[in-house]
């Protein structure tokens, strides 16, 4: 039976079922068949119903792998191979990734696994794969030449260890790195403790997602793979803004953001209305005594840092990328600056030798966010996406944590958009001081706000 | 009353004097006149008249924003406007900024102020404040399109929360952020604990400043607002050397640096002399068990770091960004190496095609500090400021920090060039080691190398 | 008699017999010979027989500069001067350094020792050298213009302090700063404590190296100084891989490598295998209580960070830069992307307009690595070195942990490439899996895939 044959359409809600019951009709010696995955939404947590329990992680926009239990060994399949990836609605990349996305599917084990991978390469050159921050013997590592050879196309190579330390790593070749990692191929993996951990604390709500860049030239579709530094796309799992899901939880949820970076530069994270801890990297959990509070952890290439907090404040709040540029996205770094220059009647003028002239931002460039300006197809989105007050401007490595008191019991569904207090939105001052209670208007927007138009839609509605 | 009209002059030695007494003239309900700093030195630290006690921080080359009380109500006003900054004796940008300077002013309350900041807009686009790292109703956390409408044109909006945290924190507009941002738009906050805190010590000298960055073309006012990468200008708090004051300490001062980072990129921050701890970030005060001793400590974007140390050295310290390019400024950075290359007599015949080709670099380019080039009016330093024994040859996020066992009591005015004990400075070998006390000539440099030259000015003697 | 005259060749075996023995032979009051390097290799560690005994570091593909003891003061001798460096084999580059190399030696004294080093200028400009994280007279710390005059071409100057404080310190020119850094001058300096230091260990291998960065354009050699984010030539002590010798250690061996970064950007420095604390700054050794395990610490422009483990896993284990771009060297970063297209037939014609033109990645960059491409010569080596396994496809930042159990007593000798046990290599899927012992020829990889070709030469085999 080929790969082709068997691959399997990857529903999101039947995530569950997978685990076990159709893994456990496998031949033992045969390889896994592949679990592919379609859909850009964030699935649900992948719940062990074989193996030992735990909490499992919610992948932004991305997903968990199934696997199969054969004879005390948990087998994966992963699938190198070129993907299209809907970085956001009207905008497909293609891509380098596994099993049918960018990134790779999250790999979900407990400390104590024998976990044994199986690795088919479909890209048109070798590749690798290398388990960065496992503890493992020196030939399981992954470096191409060094510790192993490299996997030539249409070959399946076998990786076999135990996930010796509980934590958080990445997965990604260490076969012409530089090129493949440009192209979207890197994974999350997190190993659960075995049991209460004196350093890992329990969790209500457990995300994770790599911070990931992309030069892809307006209009196209392929990244350039040789850029060092001048990257046009900002991702989080190859996700941009406003095609990231929402981050859900209940008020006084305790919350754990995994963030790994596989850019080629750092980022800051910074999260509103909260400040958080860094309880771990991908070296181990942090000692207690080693901890400070954050409201920005500059998560630097290669590293991935845990971030921990209570959610005790309502409402919408923005986590973001520091680096302004990085939330604009397929932005043009060298157009001249128009400020103070009024240009009135001058536009057509121009267009007439260079019709695609296009006048930007004598008075900044908030109108960008307004405006219907005529872009090529499958453009990134950029200044994009619509809040209940009004465009949001943002585009890239940028989300909305919603917390929520009354969020259903049972269920983390996007709640949408946060309902104010009366009195407690920053208000239009009109001559005297509002009396208490104030600002109803600004509390309650209109629904009319909120509507999406086209090119410019608002955020997708996470699921979970 | 219009806002114009209401313009006061706020003069640096008369800053105490408002705070309480100007003020509570106004009307309770009428809008605060709006404070306008018109210096671009640093303006003596704002001691609290109205209020608690506490002791106030000194913002480089800047200023605190005066309050008025109002009914319990701290209210301070701040206006977003185009700005002249003079970011360095003979080069001034047109940039945006608060109340007549950019960065805006520092705002200082005490932690438990209920505080309410009035927003006027008097940009020609939308803006918005974000008060980072505050805990704050989600209303007011100021995120154009997500928390509020955008501040538009002409109008004033009202911000209004309790400072529940000691800290330090920024301000920046959420709105069109990258354009604002990389116009000048950001300042400081300070939360005093309105206690003893078991984790925020109190200080002799606390010192506030903002790295930003800006691409200004030479001969130009207006920065480039596109820009990721390539700025040219590297700034404290809008000022370069040898534009930026010194910071002057008493011997066996304790002193708190309070750093935050609005560019774009990583600034570590290098000081000589002496070893510091990192004792808080907009996250709050960092326990004492996970501090540790730095000489440089790398400020990521969207961080503030707080920088400790007892000033126990006698001397000049340099202080500075250690990327060197940063202490270098509007230095065009594809000039291609003349090293190893002798030149001499072809300057002239290229000339005669190239009227504006100029030799630089043959030997390194040390020659670059001493030579008089002509350069187009209103550009920046680079490589300048001259010290007490010759050229400095630095320009950007550079300042000197001054410890003085002798500075007089009551004042920190800049006590001029250390003069150093004899043989205490490195000296030339003239084929003999020398005889203690040695090298007297050295340590007491001419008054002539301290002179000033037209194009290069010395540090502006700041008087705080 | 002239500093030329007196250069004396240092040979790497006789290191030890020159401190103490050839020293005690000069004048008092001369000026002590300068000893130069013309060696890339990593000289054995500098056993002191003068002075207080230590546990000496070594400096990778580096040495440590003899001294003399002149009546109680350890006097050493700086020579400020251009050189060749060989970078890689088959690629020489002209930068600036001290001694014959770039960086210049380590210097490495005892904690309270009186120190004098001379420095002299063969540069064809002026310098001094900054001390940079030592505490000492303010007019020692070698800022030109502000505590002391510069050094002109053909003088020498004598800096004197004590060396107060243990730890890992830095030295480089603070005069045409950017420039002289950009060429290659900087060195490290290990200060050891005087006696047992709670928070210093003793360990069983001490390693040093810096970080430091190019702009070199293919087929030339001397750097182009201007460069500020766009470099091509990403080292370690002025070396790159596949020019940088391994670090081998014996199983269980307590191992500390001290990294300090003098470059334009953070580098993000990742071990495999293994986790590590950072016990030590450049400030100082770092508190138990604020260490934390990682595979990735971030190493800031002007910082440094002393990385400790246990070496308790036999093996190679990559060590590199995560920063891609930065393991690859002399790649164009505008170079567009093929992949997906097929050019099949079509170079041949472009060649006939183009005749450079070569066609590259198609199908990835892997290729690269494998095939004998004509390039420049004196080009720095991209995508290359030979592993046991074949082609590594990596350049610049990167280097090899050797792990081995039967290292013999007394020293340190590569030890070739790992045998890795039966059953613990990756491997080939084959329809069924292994049975134990398994994978035996992976295990054993034949000589011949180890063989050095013409311009792909494999790891330079060091001597300690």
């Amino acid at each position: 039976m080929s790969i082709d044959q068997s691959r399997r359409q990857f529903v999101a809600g039947a995530a569950t079922a997978v685990v076990g019951a159709t893994v456990a009709r496998s031949a033992l010696a045969a390889l896994p068949e592949p679990v592919i995955q379609t859909s850009v939404e964030t699935a649900p947590p992948l719940i062990p119903n074989s193996g030992r329990p735990y909490n499992p992680v919610v992948t932004l926009n991305g997903w968990t792998l199934p696997w199969r239990m054969n004879n005390g060994v948990k087998e994966f399949h992963l699938v190198a191979e070129p993907v299209e990836r809907e970085m956001a609605p009207g905008f497909t990349a293609q891509l380098w990734g596994y099993n049918g996305q960018s990134p790779g599917p999250t790999i979900e084990v407990v400390e104590g696994d024998r976990v044994r991978i199986f690795v088919t390469n479909k890209l048109p050159e070798h590749t690798s794969i290398h388990w960065h921050g496992q503890r493992l013997p020196s030939g399981m590592d992954g470096v191409s030449g060094l510790t192993q050879r490299s996997i030539k196309p249409g070959k399946t190579f076998v990786y076999e260890f135990v996930a010796r330390r509980p934590g958080t790593f990445m997965y990604h070749p260490h076969a012409d790195e530089m090129v493949q990692m440009a192209m979207g191929m890197h994974g999350f993996w997190v190993t659960h403790p075995k049991g209460k951990h004196p350093l890992i604390d329990e969790v209500d709500r457990d995300f994770c997602f790599l911070l990931n860049a992309f030069d892809v030239e307006p209009g196209s579709k392929t990244p350039k793979v040789n850029t060092m530094t001048d990257f046009n796309i900002w991702a989080w799992n190859s996700r941009i803004f406003p095609g990231i899901d929402s981050l859900n939880v209940r008020l006084n949820d305790k919350v754990r953001i995994r963030v790994g970076n596989l850019t080629m530069t750092n980022h800051p994270i910074h999260l509103h209305g909260h400040e958080f801890q860094v309880t771990g990297t991908d070296g181990g959990p942090t000692p207690k005594s080693s901890r400070w509070h954050e409201v920005t952890t500059d998560v630097a290439v290669g590293q991935m840092r845990q971030l921990e907090f209570v959610a005790d404040e309502e409402g919408d709040w923005a986590i973001h990328c520091h680096k302004s540029h990085h939330t604009m996205n397929a932005m043009g770094h060298d157009v001249p600056t128009m400020i103070g220059v009024d240009h009135r009647g001058l536009v057509q003028k121009i267009q007439k030798v260079a019709p695609d002239y296009m006048l930007m931002g004598e008075r900044g460039m908030a109108d960008m966010g307004e405006m219907e300006m005529p872009i090529p197809d499958n453009t990134a989105p950029m200044m994009t996406g619509q809040g209940p007050f009004g465009p949001l401007e943002m585009g890239g490595m940028f989300s909305v944590l919603k917390v929520r008191k009354d969020q259903p019991a049972g269920n983390y569904k996007d709640p949408g958009w946060y309902q104010h207090p009366a009195g407690t939105v920053a208000y239009e001052y009109s001559g005297e001081l509002p009396t208490a209670p104030r600002q109803q208007a600004a509390a309650n927007p209109t629904a009319t706000t909120t509507t999406v138009k086209a090119k410019k839609p608002g955020m997708t509605p996470g699921q979970h």
